[in-house]
């Protein structure tokens, strides 16, 4: 293999540019060979090039068969996922994918059986695991230093609602929203979760429940390891980007608070004012969305181990569908009831 | 009525004391003429006179009897409360009752009906309403300034557990220990709990499981206005005493930290260190017992409505028994099902 | 002596009252028996009956000739304090006085050797000794923890200039304000000042150049130890108290922020807000007089040293008249060209 | 001119690897096409080919010489930084050039006049004021919204001393180091510094004394609009990077603290433990690297001011001799002596 990973991006939308950008300036070993999405216009595709992608096109097949390219990111929405990993899988290509694979277990583990099948290596994109903050109170639960844990907490809280046309395509907050935190609960845990009970309610905007959704969701956990946890999420803190963990263990606690603006504090006769927390996703994890992608060009470069793997696509589904169930039926509800 | 409120103090244990003390020295507008207790020994005798106590016994009937008695503290067992409220009530005396009023609602009521005939006051004894803190979240959000409130969150952890011969007898974790934070949500929330949801789990000590008990839990909660909510407890927060509360509103969120011992911050090659919380509640809410007893008398000289009435001795039993009732059937337990 | 110590207040002004006011209600081992001051009116005299206090009077002798009173508490102005100190040391009485013991150096010395001639003990009032956390930076520092000093810092600043009547008679911005933190920064630092070289302004009011004084002042300081320091005074921080104080050492740094009225973060859409500073001494020392008040009874009845002796009371005045030296002159001035 | 503003660079240690980087990386419209460096050795032109730049070599005529070239930047060691903008000038290019331009100030004075002349673009290296901690208290100052400034203050202290071969050529901790810390307070006060008085330090390393520098000094400031300020310095906070400003004005104070390693916050019975301040310049001022050099790129395209100007880089090198004067004469300093 090249000294550089070559890849292919297939989706050119929102978080697919985000990665293209990382990946020409950011990340030293990618080299972005190619760009493709059904919907690709002229200015897109004149940016591509300008970034020094060569080649740019709405055909996802300039990608999965081109033998130059060693790695391809999934963008594209995410009813494409699951088919487009079995197509890189199939063509010996490695599959960085963002969240989530589907929002149908069988789909799922039908790409996962081809991945496997493949030997080619997948990440999946829960790109909150890089964000310096979550990662400290992972490591420290990890380290073993205080013990087991006992309370694993999770609030998340965007800074405002996307729009209903949206809402209805989003699969509902536990699949869109909340499956950063399943996954996050389950990093900082170090355990598997084995049962949820979710509350929910509608209070930003009566047309969530024409959808059969919530805006507002509190839900309860059980993990493998004998802790319990709960997270908590709303659509519109508009304040900004809600975004606080903690893990409360046998000899101690860690936690974290948002990143801010600055470390600005005004005191004046009318009160004392500090900076509101950074904005949304795109300014508080945009380390993490680079670091994210050059653990994945690492692991290709240096066969190891990619940081998110098949089973923690999996599961964050999993416990979604569970969250439903039990906001839908009114009680406690195990994951092995699930798929 | 005389210009200060002459008190009766039922029960000299570590609660009785700290009332005393604080009605003593700390309460211009409060005489403590007389303390009873069944255990009263020397010691405690002799304590009590050199506060300027006149009357010392181990008969409650020297409060009970004593008609320059305006009120009474009722710091005895929990056992005995209701039986010294419907007592005080017939003397026509003011009441002033730690919690919890009893573990039995027909007691409450009965009680409370006493109460209302008597026309006499009635404070329960949540001193957290009283503490700076907590106090500002309440007034934030009953202000209106931010909104209908949509996320009730309290942590709630004690630096160390109970001995076992306590646990055997404290009625459990959530009538023991969150019925502070049942409390604590209903004032946070400016409305009613409907409905709650627990989970608990038995992590610092295996004998709670003995006691049918537990040492951790978690616990969602409904409420009458549409916010939803959860509160975790720990009976073991090793840095200290661990009450933080937020309310996440339709326009923000009003959160508040621990009280720290100082305000130090220590800066070495080694890391970063700044105080511990407060240790437990005699340091973190001494001014709040203060304040409580403050209200109380205030409330009898000027005929005034007391902060915490007879309702918010009964709503927190309810939902601790609801809570407990999640616990054992592992589903969501209405309110309207208890009592 | 008597397990208690029997105090006689000169001054019932002010500080004279809040001093009264702790001996009696938060200090065990303090009985105020009498309080003398030639302005007494009848309400205080009530205020005085009220708390206990046996005898009231315009007269200081009241105090000086009672064989009963074991210590004297000096709260009357300025210019009466060395003269009292003198009578109190002549009648065999402790002293606690009330900061500066006078503004002229002989009359400072003359009191200073009457006291160790008649073997009382003498602690002066610089109260922020006390404050938990200047306290926490002095202990630290003192431990050795952190290696030798290297600078030192304060910011102290009041919420409100005081009216110009008082301006006037107060000495000086450096005598009647910053004397406090001269004595911060002995304390801090645990070593002597050898040099000073001050900065001053007219920012808040013209007025105060009328008195020759300035509202706003730097002074920078030399240690003994080689340690180099630096204070700020601003008489108008109209968010309240700011007392800061701040030692780096060697192996770190050691350093408090200000105690705030509560511990709440409200966060909404137009920034965040946190709690203002105490406002003022009688809120940020509250503690702290109640505890100097404490340890000097301490000192009494077990023989101890005073935590604030006479040389802590003459120290701070040489320091201040060489601040006014430099402010005048324009350059550095040696502790030594003093007195 | 072309889209993309074609840069030069002189120098290719530390700092001009530095600003390479970001040029080529995070400067969308910077195009990097000479580096030029007397001690260029293979790795480093190689580097340098690697991200994009077409002409290394030993010799800066490469650079002067070159008419496509737009811009320079002038990174290499400081008794070349006037020589190499009268040259760029002579050649009609815009000069970035890294701080100080001279010790010398006639030598200043004769650079800035050449720059002047003809009529090219001029940003000295102050990359502090691109910080989004100092820029916001430079906003609020500048907006006018607390009124006029009172007090100036300034703490920077580095983690780690350097070696004492680069002490013997630095200057001395005035010109060397405080000097960014002169250009700040220029910056905080938005008026000009008039006065200073220094005080210094050996505490770290006695070998400082063989130089005639200081470790460790403060220093005090008056302004032209009437505010005092001070600064200290420290050449060892083994912490890490301590970089806080603070502005005391009419109506309130603006004040940053330091940029942390994360939010997190470790709570254990031995005591709780936060992150510490990111390490040393590269960490803390990354960002600010390239805003600076982003808004060079911007003056030259839309030919606006430079943020920092000539006097920007004459004022800071005035203090700095004032400053060693005021610590050599051991008194207060004007500005209008130096120079």
């Amino acid at each position: 293999m090249a000294k550089k990973v070559r890849i292919g991006v297939l989706g050119a939308g929102r978080i697919g540019k985000l990665h293209i950008t990382n990946l020409c300036q950011s990340v030293p070993d990618a080299d972005v060979i190619a760009v493709a999405d059904p919907f690709l216009n002229d200015e897109t595709a004149a940016w591509c090039k300008d970034l020094g992608v060569q080649v740019t096109s709405k055909d996802p097949e300039v990608v999965f068969s081109n033998p130059d390219i060693d790695a391809v990111f999934i963008c594209s929405s995410t009813n494409t996922h699951a088919e487009f990993i079995m197509k890189a899988a199939a063509a010996g290509k490695h599959i960085f994918c963002e969240k989530p694979i589907h929002t149908d277990l069988a789909k799922i583990r039908e790409a996962l059986d081809a991945v496997e099948k493949a030997g080619v290596k997948l990440q999946v994109g829960f790109v909150r695991r890089f964000d310096h903050n979550h990662k400290k109170v992972h490591d420290v639960v990890a380290s073993g230093q205080l013990g087991a844990p006992h309370i694993v907490k999770v609030a998340s809280r965007d800074p405002e609602g996307p729009p209903m046309s949206y809402v209805e395509v989003s699969g509902g907050i536990f699949m869109d929203m909340m499956i950063h935190d399943f996954d996050m609960v389950r990093y900082l845990s170090c355990s598997e979760v084995t049962e949820v009970s979710a509350y929910g309610a509608v209070r930003t905007n009566p047309d969530y429940a024409k959808y059969d959704d919530v805006d507002t969701a509190i839900v309860m956990l059980k993990f493998e390891n004998g802790a319990i946890g709960v997270i908590d999420n709303s659509r519109q803190a508009n304040y900004g980007y809600d975004q606080r963990t903690e893990v409360h263990c046998d000899k101690g606690c860690v936690q974290v608070s948002n990143d801010l603006d600055n470390q600005a504090m005004i005191s004046t006769r009318d009160g004392v004012e500090i900076a509101k927390p950074t904005w949304f996703f795109l300014e508080r994890y945009n380390n993490a969305f680079i670091q994210e992608a050059k653990d994945f060009t690492d692991a290709i470069l240096n066969d190891k181990e990619t940081p998110v793997k098949g089973i923690d696509g999996l599961m964050p589904v999993m416990i979604a569908m569970a969250a439903k169930k039990s906001l839908d039926e009114g009680r406690s509800v195990k994951l092995s009831e699930i798929g």
